[in-house]
């Protein structure tokens, strides 16, 4: 099962003809999900071939429009190929308001249903769950209300160890219950412990997206140990003021928080146009949190499965 | 002083990988005016080094979103690239109340002055002229209120002859009158007259818009004699039906207008996503109107000056 984040977008605020505004394509046990959706991000998903329509959740970060105006080009869109599914965002009440006013304008009755979830900001908030994965908000600290948002796949089950069902003799119909925790009673009443005869399944994978967002330390335990986290690195060290002043982060502080974090693996993005070459970029935040990579438009972030060793 | 429309994209309501929605830059007497403005036109004007800022009216033919998803885009980066200077759109009056919902989510004052005038539907209507130049709007045939532009050069006065104005002595003081109509009489008391003192300028160049819009000869009178008329030709002839009840055109449409009309040079666009290759849409527009291009992203039609034979 995939578990996988493709940038479509990674700039700030002014697009430039080389770097898209704010979108993001998370593949995650074949649910996509889209986070913020920036202008240009239909176009964008054409580019790197993925099938808009397969899409189920939108989630929004905040309001400003590099992180949310190409929406009501994608929702027409998808009404104008034909959809039928079920579309949810997830964003600021007001981004409804918004996005029905322009249905209004264009006489549009979309042919799908279109759900909007607003957004809690004060709070660690279950937005999504089903059977394989969990999408979390919690508030970032911004200009303007924002969210960051944490995608986790669910802790499977532990597996049975084929061996040890041939040699204990397990029948089929037991194996649910010991999976689920229970132990084995052989028929000579020895008791063959739930943790003999399994073993771990691959630890749950996790991805925290964190923009746009000032230096903020309340989010560390909640993003604490995610497999890979995309912060904002809005400026270098040098314009540690103009990054407080506008509510952005530098690269020693995303570098920072994925340390105080002990993340597995951090990703930077949301570049201010000033910087054309990004290498410098990417230095700083490795001086300070080495496993680091810079967004850049179609990358593909895949987070591999791993196992507990003690397992 | 240029005559020039820069096609941005022109493609019909799904921006394809290659082909962007409509939007075209104009640069008339050094007058930069954008008409129509779909998703991804800041990016585009980046693309061909057209300096945003030197855009100072904007004209929204409807709201369908390929015509107006990327004018909220366009308004956010002038205004974070420091724009002083006043911008006008013209549009539907709805636009005013979509693009103020999206300032006032993002907390935005923009730091210059947005001036919105709302269209008629109903009549041709001057919208803006100076000393230069004049646009107007008139109504076309769409599924919602839809208009069209014509933009033409004022007409110049008359110019002196130099050689009768050494021949007949004239005082630089006279020819203001001369240019302006009079006669000029000697001081033997022969009267020389306006016509044989001065040749033409240069004819008045013009341009007109027309898109969407079904078939309607009720704009032939309005566009007669044009140098230049952009139509919309979405389908094929043989998609007329289907032309027709999307309020759209045909190839054959589009070039019978431009022959009604008795245009000099036609433009098509508004392309259909079904057609990968647009000769086919060229060859029946052709058939019917020989002296036609396509409209393709990223090209330049000029408008050259040209004098009336019988000046």
């Amino acid at each position: 099962m995939p578990f996988r984040v493709t940038i479509l977008g990674s700039n700030s605020a002014i697009p430039t003809t080389k770097r898209k505004p704010t979108a993001q394509l998370l593949n995650v046990a074949e649910r996509f999900l889209l986070i913020d959706c920036g202008e240009g991000t239909q176009m964008q998903l054409r580019k790197y071939k993925i099938k808009m329509q397969r899409i189920s959740h939108v989630f929004i970060s905040h309001l400003h429009g590099d992180h949310y105006f190409g929406l009501i080009g994608l929702i027409s869109t998808m009404h104008l190929l034909g959809r039928k599914k079920e579309l949810h965002v997830y964003a600021d009440p007001q981004l409804k308001e918004i996005i029905m006013i322009q249905l209004e304008a264009s006489k549009t009755e979309l042919a799908y249903p279109l759900f909007f979830h607003p957004l809690d900001y004060k709070n660690l908030k279950l937005l999504f769950e089903d059977e394989k994965i969990q999408v979390k908000s919690f508030p970032l600290k911004h200009s303007i209300a924002c969210c960051g948002f944490l995608v986790e796949e669910r802790q499977l089950e532990r597996r049975m160890i084929s061996e040890a069902i041939m040699e204990h003799k397990i029948p089929v119909n037991c194996i649910p219950g010991i999976k689920a925790g229970g132990d084995f009673t052989k028929s000579d009443g020895t008791i063959i412990s739930h943790w003999e005869l399994t073993k771990s399944a691959h630890r749950a994978r996790s991805y925290a997206f964190c923009s746009d967002t000032a230096y903020s330390e309340d989010i560390v335990p909640i993003i604490q140990g995610v497999d890979l986290l995309y912060h904002e690195a809005t400026f270098k060290n040098d314009l540690q003021d103009r990054a407080a002043y506008t509510f952005h982060s530098t690269t020693g502080q995303a570098a920072e928080i994925a340390k105080l974090a002990e993340v597995r693996r951090l990703v930077v993005g949301h570049y201010s146009q000033r910087y054309n070459d990004l290498s410098c970029l990417l230095n700083e935040v490795q001086e300070v949190f080495p496993n680091a990579e810079l967004a850049e438009e179609g990358k593909i972030f895949e987070i591999l499965r791993t196992y507990d060793t003690n397992s």
